[in-house]
Formats: structure tokens, C-alpha cells, sequence
């Protein structure tokens, strides 16, 4: 692979300003319950975020090959659990940015399957160094995601 | 193994109401930040609701082989992250009984390095089928649920 | 989402009888050394397995849904693992039937990142009853994964 | 906690040359089959050499605080799941060094419950460093490894 795949577009898309990303349900996704295993939830937010933000150009690696190499990282986090998704099912991630300041970006997310919302979640996201010190979000990408900010 | 086996005591301890439950972090549970992933967190608070129960007699054995297997699910979860976890460390996981109805159990769980409080949860639990439909505690369950409840 | 809708085409793709399916790497793959962490390859191939047996009209649903209810299970598996993985990046997973038996599947399975193979497996799966017991594999399935045996 | 603390002995125990660690089943470490996914007794195997390394005083933070930071990877893998861990179930994990060269350590490890062994897999690691090259087991550590070499 070239560096330039790595770039290519995301599957998801924009509905306005919120970015839709699809998700399919697998084996490793659910437990003996028959339905998705409640942290696994977690991850798919987080493949929303991580596609809405390589849609906007904000790729992780740009971040981590930086002189000083950051990631995000979760500070704070609220998710309910309406209804469950179950293997096989064809779900999507919808995220919106609520918020975004020097220090910290603030997402609503859900899943839906079709016009059903399983579940929904607040999300607080900041930036750190590998040594797990708290870093203002670069001005570059901060004004970036101004762009999506909701009305 | 026996099923004496299963039943045979958790390796955490209870403080007063509260269950503290030894966690180690491995491999797995890290991410390419070098700290715990964030939704690894929450299989550390589970395994510390499962422990919890199992010292409190209530496994999750005991529901499935009901008549009508039950099953506990989250149904609501608000998570803090105020300091990550690093692979090798010996940490443990706090779990605080604050409220038991007929339909749903809250707790309070913290996991902590020694003296140092790394993450705090809200998380609320309530019982289903594995048809995924809701169901009431089992009044037996819920009855031993109440001694365990912070004063 | 109807019924239907679980049945839509999978994103992966047959070149001859080989299926081929992305995947894309998320934080949650990773592990502190930066790359894919060893276990997560098992679960990329999984995918593909399941968007084979998608692709071939054969989910996991019908197997469920089945009289006596029905699931795949690995068996054996034998993985190389070459090059590693990272954060972002787009590869594939490429799955091939090597046997169909009566009692068992063998594929062959790889990862690939453009035309650089990461990691490759062998791998055997049988199908057994939720309560673990085994069974042959149901005719007009074994006989539909007749059709995309290597020559 | 103090450095100290992460050097605290393992919940684990050698007979004779072999390392055994206990391992409970969650809620997370199961799929929809209502057993363990197969993905996750590779967890349970890291977790068993992670401990076995603990006990041998040879800790992953000790190698990535070294003046070039190392990781153990997994290089060869092949696993046989002849019987499944079910939820709630206490299982052993036996590690077993076969062979130890500047290069690799070559495992056999195996999970049990009660004396009924549940999978058994060999294993073969190297060492790298955090960009992924590969480097010899530093010589003290091979050397510490030696003793634990199966006659």
C-alpha cells in the first residue's frame, strides 16, 4: 500500500453535517447474551469517530508522525442502551460534533439500524502525547473541524 | 472441574459494602497510545460486577440455567477516564452497590492503582431474556442485591 | 431494518473463487507496541469468513434460525504472522476453500496490504448446537460451498 | 502504586518447570455460541506468558524501558480448541518453554479446567522493537530463560 491509500475515502458519508459510517455485526461483537457485548458498542463509536475525522483529512497517522507524535484519547463518555443489534445486522454510526475548543471536542453518537436508534452517546475526546501528557488540539486540526460544528 | 468448581470463592474482597476486585493489565487491553483502551475499561467493571456477584452467591450460571434463561445487561453508563492504566500494573476495580429495584440495579465503580482513583463509572444494570426481552430481578436475587446496598 | 436488509451484498468481492474483503484498522486493533495486536488478525478473518459465507448466500442467521439452532466453530488454526499492521491502514482479507467434508471446512486465509502479505492461516471450522455438540454440515450448505472450492 | 507493586509476585505457580496461571471466564471473553470466542483463549495464552515472565522476573515494562524500547510479538501460531470455556468456568493456563536461541522462544501452552485440557497451541515469539524491527532476546533474558527450558 501507498502512503496515498491509506488517504483514500472513507465508506461513510455526510447526511449535513453529521458523518455516517457503516458497521456490520460479527461473531467477535457479540456474547453469550446473542446480542453485541455492551463495550463493544464502544469500539464502533470509535471507528465513527476515527472515519469522520479521515473524511475531514484528520488521519491518526498525520498526528502520530508529528514531531511531538499525539492520539486522541477519551476523557468522558455517557452511552444508553435502548435496543441491541445482533450478528449479521447491517448498523450505522452517526456522528455529530457538538463542540470544539484549544483543548477538548465534545460528539454525539449513535447507532441506528435503518430508522431504529439502538443506542446513543455523549462523547468528550482530547489530545495527548505517548506519555499520556494532556496537549492543546493543533490549531490546524481544531479549525479543520470548526467546519462541523452543528447549527 | 466441577460445578463446585465455579462456585468457588472470588479472588476479590469486599471493604465494608463495597467489592474490590485485583485487575492486571496486559497486551490486550492496551492500544498504540500505550495505555489501556478506553472500552477496555469496561471489561474491567464488568468482570468487577461479575466477581462481585459471585461473591455475593448470585452467578451468572445460576440465571441461565433458570427456566427461562435471564441474563444482566447494561442498560446505561457514564464513564469518567481521569488517568490511564499501563501495561504490567496491578490495579483493582471498586464496585458500590447505590440502588436496587424491581427492574434494575446502579452502581458506582471506580478502578484504582493503589491510592489513585484512574476511572470512575456510573453504570445501570437490568435483566433479559436472551430473546433480549426485559424482565424483573428474580426476586431472590434482588432481596440478597439489598444487603449489599450502601447505607 | 427489514429482514432484507441483512441479506444485502457484502463490500468484499470474489477474484475466481478466492472472496476478498477489506477491513480497515482502528485504535481498537492495536496494541501498546503500535501495531495490530496478535489475536486481532483471528478476528479480521473471521470477517472474511463471514462475508464469504454472506457473499455465498449462506449467513449466520439461516443457521440460527435453523430447527435446531446452529453456529460455525473454529476447530484448528495455524497463523504466520510477517509483517505487522497499522493504525489506518486499508487492507484485505482473502479467503479460500481448500475442503468440504461432511463434518468440516478447511480455508486458507490471508492478510494483505496491496500486494505485500501480512500475515497468512490456515484454518478449520466445524459446525456444532449452542449447547456444543457437533454436527455434519447441513447438506444444501455443504453442498452450495462445494462451488467455491480451489480447483 | 509504587514501581514496586508492578513487580508484586504472580497469582500464578510453577510445577516443575511449567508455569500454570488461572484464568475465570466473562461475559466478554464469549460470543453468541455461549462459549468462549476463539480469539480469546489467545488472549488467556498472552496472559499465561505475560505471567510466566512476571514470575521469571522478566517484565514487559523492564524491556520497554530500555535505552531501545522492546516488545515480545508472536512470530508462529497454532491452536487446537478440542473442548469450549463457558462463562463463570475457572480455567488454568499451562506454559511450557520448548526452545530458547538468540532469535525466538518457541511455547506449548494449554488451557485446562480441572484435567480436562480445553485447547493446547504452540507458540512462537520474537522480540522487536516499537517500529517493528526485528532484534535479538536481549542475552540476560535468554539467559534467564534457559532455566525454565523443559528437559
Amino acid at each position: 500500500m501507498t502512503k496515498a491509500d491509506a488517504r483514500e475515502p472513507s465508506t461513510g458519508w455526510f447526511e449535513g453535517k453529521a458523518f455516517v459510517f457503516p458497521v456490520r455485526i460479527y461473531y467477535e461483537d457479540t456474547d453469550l447474551s446473542g446480542v453485541v457485548y455492551h463495550a463493544g458498542y464502544l469500539r464502533f463509536m470509535e471507528r465513527g469517530r476515527s472515519e469522520f475525522l479521515r473524511a475531514a483529512g484528520l488521519r491518526h497517522q498525520g498526528m502520530l508522525e508529528a514531531e511531538e507524535p499525539l492520539v486522541w484519547a477519551v476523557r468522558r463518555l455517557t452511552i444508553d442502551y435502548a435496543k441491541p443489534a445482533r450478528v449479521d445486522e447491517a448498523v450505522t454510526v452517526k456522528t455529530e460534533v457538538r463542540e470544539v475548543t484549544g483543548v477538548r471536542m465534545r460528539l454525539r453518537q449513535s447507532l441506528w439500524r435503518g430508522s431504529d436508534r439502538l443506542t446513543e452517546a455523549e462523547v468528550e475526546v482530547c489530545v495527548i502525547t505517548l506519555e499520556g501528557r494532556p496537549r492543546r488540539i493543533p490549531s490546524p486540526i481544531a479549525a479543520a473541524l470548526q467546519a462541523f460544528l452543528e447549527d
